[in-house]
């Protein structure tokens, strides 16, 4: 058996338009790596964390990558065993792609394969939940679960947790801007309404419907037309200057749907090829650098796969 | 070209739990059929209605079949044509199971036939909503728009409409049970919350979401644990004195889930066997007999089709 390996987690994009709290994908690229080894010793240490320096802790107990993976030996019965991790942090923090998620869940997808994969990887989606809990105070799926599965997935339920696998429609790419503006996850959930109006929700869960029936049938004018979000988009987008021009230079440039990433600031569109998808970044990155706001932009094929092992 | 012809058109189960105003499905019996002859003479007149006597109005403008028949011929350019209508009603009238919505198809649909298929059958929609409108106070698609097309239908929007069919498992049954409770539309509306709680509807749509994908996978399993209406369900059935009771009653049986047909006060079960279905008929019977309210109990596959030709 190695005693070491080398794993890639991707980034994620949650809620989806109108999927709030129920939905999110992952892309093939940014994402995070980490290096899991077996040592000799007893227990889980830290070895280096690379990129955001000094953002992240390195104390075991308050960093995401090492708690999980401390749950996760527990759970199989292996609470001293000797682990030790290098992770590479190649995505920004607290820009609502799902970076704590990438880094919940690389590091037990790693482990998990090095040891012959006790556990299926369904199976590791509660110890990641853990690590998000410990990064995001509340135990959210919806970056993790795509995070670690692949693909679009869906959040039917916390309680039991119920996690559907989606089809990914082979064409889609995404493209995910990130201006440099702080939105406090905090901040983003409370400008939230606690009551909705009926007639909106109503709104919603046909757009919810219309998307899930267009994933599942590669039909994407009909995944265009349901990637509207009338409930949190609205409010939310209030936090982030530049967004209704930025989303409509996206919609010009040929994007399906256009909408807020996670709690943001990141904004995602959707498209069919790669060269919409970077016709689109330059569309809404013209619209930041306008007003002085610096940002990066990412553009992928929605992702098939979850993590993977790096050779 | 014959000169006359006789048609079927489905009951239809609108809101299906979760999906409140955006889904609904046919069954293959019980429904409405009609008798459609060209006359020598000019216009639409209404030669008979059978069962319901006295219930429906005959004189043309104000009787649904006709009224949809009439904005079908003038939008084919036909609009003096002589026409004759003969109704057979052979499902109960405000019993939540789209009787107006299957009078205002099978007209249209037969005459369509009768002179060669001018219009596509999605492009019948927009009449059969017309008459809906008459015989509801408003254009609601969700029982329309599976009498026409058959199976599972989304009405994802209105504005634009948007009407997306989606594939029916081959196993799912209903049983669907009509006490004789009068539930009025308008009242049935007015009991409902303008507002509900955005935890209330994240569920609701994760729900949604989970029943459209199960319906596209064939996944029964996945049907049953969507088959939750958190927002209308709790309110609605406080009109439906034995509600609970015949809901628990069916689960028991076997039932995937259960909940209001359209706006009551049918109550409708989905299973995945003739013999299933028929236990839960007998157990929610059961109740309503133990509580004096009289009831039939309808069984059938859900349907493929929607309207057919009657040789």
């Amino acid at each position: 058996m190695s005693k070491s390996i080398r794993a890639f987690a991707p980034a994620t994009v949650a809620n989806v338009a109108c999927g709030f709290d129920i939905l999110g994908f992952s892309v093939e690229a940014p994402g995070d790596e980490v290096v899991i080894t077996l040592t000799e010793g007893k227990g889980v240490s830290i070895k280096a964390i690379h990129g955001d320096e000094g953002l992240l802790p390195l104390d075991t107990s308050e960093n995401t990558v090492s708690l999980v993976i401390q749950e996760y030996l527990n759970a199989i019965g292996k609470p001293d065993l000797g682990v030790e991790i290098e992770l590479f942090k190649q995505m920004p923090l607290k820009s609502g792609l799902g970076s704590s998620a990438a880094s919940s869940v690389v590091g037990v997808f790693a482990l998990n394969k090095l040891l012959g994969e006790p556990l299926s990887q369904q199976e590791l989606l509660p110890f990641a939940m853990k690590g998000e809990e410990l990064a995001c105070g509340s135990a959210h799926a919806d970056n993790v679960a795509p995070a670690l599965l692949g693909g679009f997935v869906l959040v039917r339920s916390y309680d039991p947790l119920d996690i559907i696998e989606l089809p990914t429609p082979e064409k889609l790419h995404a493209t995910i801007i990130h201006p440099h503006i702080e939105v406090k996850t905090k901040d983003a959930r409370a400008i939230l309404r606690k009551e909705v109006a009926m007639s909106e929700a109503v709104t919603q869960w046909g757009n919810v419907a219309g998307l899930i029936a267009g994933l599942m049938k590669s039909d994407y004018e009909l995944i265009g037309r349901s990637l509207q979000d009338v409930i949190v988009e609205p409010v939310r987008s209030i936090l982030i200057p530049g967004f209704d021009q930025a989303k409509k230079a996206a919609m010009e440039n040929g994007a399906l749907g256009c909408s807020i990433s996670g709690s943001g600031p990141s904004i995602f569109a959707l498209s069919t090829s790669q060269e919409t998808a970077e016709k689109i970044g330059k569309g809404m990155q013209a619209v930041f650098d306008a007003i002085n706001i610096e940002s990066e932009v990412y553009i992928s094929k929605v992702s098939q796969d979850g993590p993977k092992v790096v050779s």
